[in-house]
């Protein structure tokens, strides 16, 4: 039995608890200032507000002023905080980390560093507040199915081997299956950009509710690109391409346009929304979109592989158009369109 | 402007005539014997019986009995039949088909050939009544959307570079967009098999339905491996493994598994029909479910592979599993589950 604090009583986080408590852990559930309401209800008894399960229950939820009791101990770290507030909230909680023997991440996205002008992974973030080794995760679970039990694969990845084995051991169950890999780097920038990608696939959605007609080829068309792309900015960042084909590239982009906030972004701007209105009024609704800030830090990750000469433009044309959507007010369907058409020339096809 | 005759009225054959007639072809779309009802429909002017489209102005319908006028000077043939019937179809046009500079096939599936003991790439079939090149078409393209002009990309295969430059000319409109390849045995073995994994990734929407609860992880985290053992199995098959990863694998199965007869036969096992009675029923309706043979054959080429040293089982967990599911009745859940278990393993879990 290991003591196991989760930070952030979001979706995620508190669907850990599950898997966890399952493996009879001494879980606690740590709320940040955001989770407030969450909390209380968890105290009390009641189902969380958004997964409408209530927790398991030898966990015991913790509200954000109570840190260090929450954290007392912990063997092992879960960070699940929206990637926007994880350097926010680790910087709150650092005193009472403790020594961990592994921080796994569920965040997903890039991290600005403390000067807002990089472009950092989110376990770089993490070491810059404590040297336990971290562990990325990846992959396609939908928190509303993890906390259920529901079959669900995904993909645990770190360096250090030791943590990395115990963070599986920890986790697994009958119901949450884990896979491993050393390619932390591929786990994250995949956790990330498939979240920008979904609001590319998810302007497919808005065109069909805008003209009546499915638009399902072009989806599917624009997916393997998707894929392509990811896996390219993998392999220039100096992990492994195909991690993009596996559960954390395809099979998590492949969740991610079923349902969620970036498919839904995308659905708005399909219909007809600038981007801008379209994330103002998600956003008004306390709903973080990761995928249009992942887009943005995607895109200026390419633009600096192109700047060094590391890849040239047509390696990332969906990025770029997904860039021009979100940033230039693009129209979607010609963006798109454009998108992909140097894709067939580059496979070369004849005349 | 080229003769161009496409064999097969239904949905996919009739779907294809908009773009040839947007390039101003000289379009004759011919049924078998199946598509009189069709034919006869499109003849008055009225809609195709299944498409809600009318056939383009300038496009022709021929019925089953008139081949030799459909086929009188055709440039391009283009084979639209459901394969189980197309070497039934190919033998009665035969002697018709004159001197095409291509034969373009958007058939998926594999023939028994003249024995019934075979598996053969539908190219092989069309190789033994013509000689003409063959160019095999891929890719996410809901008939529906093809003939509404809605945007479509799709992958054009051909080994003679001349006739595959030739079919991308003749189809390429500004709603039809294609990729080209060499890899013929690739884009026909991803087009086949993807019906079959469509019917493994269908049966989580029975789960669904059945439980009440979404079992989107699942069906997620099968996707990546469907699109792995496709591509191990047009590795072994001398194909690029790539191509399972491109508009003809992992794109076709993303529009596959949204709807279509294979997915419908998946959901219809999730929910607790056995594949006998899901088939039957399905069959009934005038349904001819693909993935069912192609599942069979697909398993028996990775046996194939197995037994000569070329590959071991656990290339091939989820074809196993579906093998297992369709042919011995085995529970999905458990048998899917099972399949998707070694896969952590081979990456190299610890523990």
């Amino acid at each position: 039995m290991a003591v196991v604090t989760i930070l952030g009583a979001g979706d995620m986080g508190t669907a850990l608890a599950t898997p966890l408590a399952a493996n009879r852990h001494d879980v606690r559930l740590w709320g940040s200032d955001r989770d407030t309401a969450i909390v209380r209800a968890l105290q009390l008894g009641e189902p969380h507000l958004r997964l409408g399960t209530s927790l398991p229950r030898n966990v015991r939820a913790f509200s954000a002023t109570t840190a260090q009791e929450a954290l007392a101990g912990a063997e092992i770290v879960v960070v699940a905080i929206t990637s926007d507030a994880v350097r926010l909230v680790l910087d709150q909680v650092a005193p009472h980390l403790g020594h961990p023997r592994a921080i796994a991440t569920v965040a997903k996205g890039f991290d600005p560093g403390a000067d807002g002008a990089e472009i950092l992974l989110l376990p770089e973030v993490i070491a810059e507040f404590s040297p336990a080794p971290v562990v990325a995760v990846g992959g396609p679970s939908k928190a509303n199915e993890v906390a259920r039990s529901i079959p669900t694969v995904v993909v645990f990845a770190g360096e250090d081997t030791g943590a990395l084995a115990l963070s599986c051991d920890i986790f697994r169950t009958d119901a949450y299956c884990i896979e491993s890999t050393p390619d932390i780097a591929g786990v994250e920038i995949a956790a990330a950009m498939k979240n920008a990608y979904a609001i590319a696939l998810g302007i497919t959605d808005g065109l069909e509710r805008v003209t009546g007609l499915p638009h399902h080829n072009l989806r599917a068309a624009l997916f393997p690109l998707a894929v392509r792309e990811i896996g390219t900015l993998i392999d220039l960042y100096g992990g492994y391409r195909k991690t993009a084909d596996g559960l954390a590239g395809s099979g998590d982009l492949q969740v991610t346009i079923t349902s969620g906030r970036n498919r839904r972004l995308g659905e708005r701007i399909g219909r007809g929304e600038t981007a801008k209105q379209a994330v103002t009024s998600l956003t008004a609704a306390g709903t973080t979109v990761e995928g249009f800030l992942a887009a943005s830090f995607g895109y200026r990750l390419a633009q600096g592989f192109i700047a060094a000469g590391r890849a040239v433009p047509s390696h990332f044309p969906l990025l770029d158009a997904l860039h021009k959507i979100l940033s230039e007010e693009a129209p979607p369907l010609p963006a798109l369109w454009n998108a992909i058409q140097p894709s067939s020339r580059l496979i070369g096809s004849p005349g």
